[in-house]
């Protein structure tokens, strides 16, 4: 998997992955009106109105992008309806030949991640039958538990040919708090690095390792250092945009080759009709505002990579 | 909710809660063959076995016990049929009157936070309606991120009068390789209580905080000074029984008043029939072996704690 997708940002020329993280705050009126009129205003009419958000946006922007990023926690806000939209949405973009990234963040002791990897990447056994539960292409998991607790979500990727972002350093304000805590006069978050390092050389691609890395966009000097660290690991950077992340400071996390990083947009683009920017589309032709999102994205991000 | 758990954990005599982690290896073949027989060799037919088989341990042992912890993994590797499973059993348990904590281990960057704390212990507004999505009492909260990722969840807590167990030394083995790193010559698991305490203060109870703690019974020093770190905190205790925790260490973890901790056993309790010690009840009256376990482990505690 991690070959596909950098196959399809090489095809792209877009190491973009759109972050779909519908809240309902974003989604247009007309959107929402339709949905209610069919389900209510219900969860089940929630969860409808995302699904149909995200069908238009991934109709919209498909073409032009190697992988989506659903954030399961807005979904998982509407039950078991929103977690409905979620496979739906997992589903529609896989038929639509995109890399699935589940923004699940997991991680817990051996035979509970065990559970969870089997869930979101492999199968599980129900008697004589196997099933996959969400079946993402990647997933994002949580280290704190150490190895024990990392190592069933890597055997499972082996199995199935999937991947895994590991966070490392996180974009948002206090994730230094204890991720930048010196030990033996390194940050903390070094130390993951090492480690997203040392699993990622158990199982590599042609190319770059099936493990990856989570390092925010809000901190490019650590970017530039995690980089060196994990020099076969995928970063995927999130923060760009939104939440303060600016595009010079993005070529820290790519390697000379052109590759190593992926930059999430969510807010910047499935919104972007909110935005002064893209204001002239209207609610309307939202999901034409986030076309036009991921080709200025795109162009920002050649921008600083041809320098 | 701190207050109605601390009450029933006093009436019971019981400072337990049961882990409702149900594998499908713990679940006997006549239960298992029943559901299959209605629902096939499928997720859904996987659903119903661990439902059947919730239940009959829950109606076994509801009349001794305080609380219970559904691990959302052991549901969510089913799909959504299996988070059906657990939302059936969140409420079959709130309606046994138990406290119910769901072993969900979430946490990223605040906005996102938000939506889980919103999907597990609060509402979701939905034009003119909000709904309750799976409607837990307490959480578990992984504190990676930091404050800002952990203060949405402590706002729903005030909102709802419900609670929150932050991971802070889990009971893993490799749980060591980034908690116990020295920051200023001392271990993080303790910055992270330190940070617990200062949560908890915010929200307090009638004895105790809302914001409690999970620490593991596999590590007993350690837990003994975490107990003084963070003196109005609730500890949530796994890892006693099957994983290595014994009765004598589990003193360390309660206060003077014999509260503050709260001791999780899932394998010993719900598959008790499949050990040696219960055998005589046989896969039949696995939820008797059940009952008879959650009547030695209070046992078993009480003598720790009469000493």
């Amino acid at each position: 998997m991690i070959n596909k997708l950098i196959k399809r940002i090489e095809e792209s020329k877009a190491p973009i992955v759109v972050g779909l993280d519908p809240m309902l705050s974003y989604i247009p009126e007309q959107v929402k009106i339709k949905a209610y009129g069919e389900k209510g205003e219900t969860l089940a009419g929630a969860a409808e109105a995302i699904w149909q958000f995200n069908k238009a946006i991934v109709d919209a922007t498909y073409d032009l992008i190697p992988a989506v990023k659903p954030q399961i926690a807005m979904y998982e806000q509407f039950g078991i309806e929103g977690l409905i939209a979620f496979k739906k949405t997992v589903d529609y973009c896989k038929e639509k030949e995109l890399v699935v990234i589940g923004d699940i963040k997991r991680g817990d002791i051996g035979s509970t991640s065990a559970a969870y990897a089997a869930g979101h990447l492999g199968k599980v056994k129900v008697g004589s039958n196997s099933f996959y539960g969400f079946d993402e292409d990647f997933i994002t998991v949580n280290p704190y538990f150490g190895t024990d607790g990392v190592e069933p979500f890597i055997g499972v990727c082996r199995e199935e040919k999937k991947g895994l972002f590991v966070l490392v350093k996180t974009s948002n304000p206090s994730s230094g708090e204890f991720q930048d805590q010196l030990v033996t006069g390194r940050p903390l978050y070094e130390l993951v690095g090492e480690k997203v390092a040392e699993w990622g050389e158990k199982l590599m691609g042609d190319k770059y390792s099936y493990i990856g890395a989570v390092v925010g966009a809000t901190y490019p000097k650590m970017g530039k250092i995690l980089r060196e660290i994990m020099p076969k690991s995928y970063i995927l950077v999130p923060g760009y945009g939104a939440q303060g992340g600016k595009a010079e400071d993005l070529a820290h996390y790519f390697n000379k080759d052109g590759l190593g990083a992926i930059v999430n947009s969510s807010r910047g683009i499935i919104a972007a009709y909110k935005q002064a920017a893209y204001e002239r589309f209207g609610p309307e032709a939202f999901a034409d505002a986030s076309r036009q999102a991921v080709i200025d994205m795109r162009e920002d991000i050649k921008g600083v990579l041809e320098k």
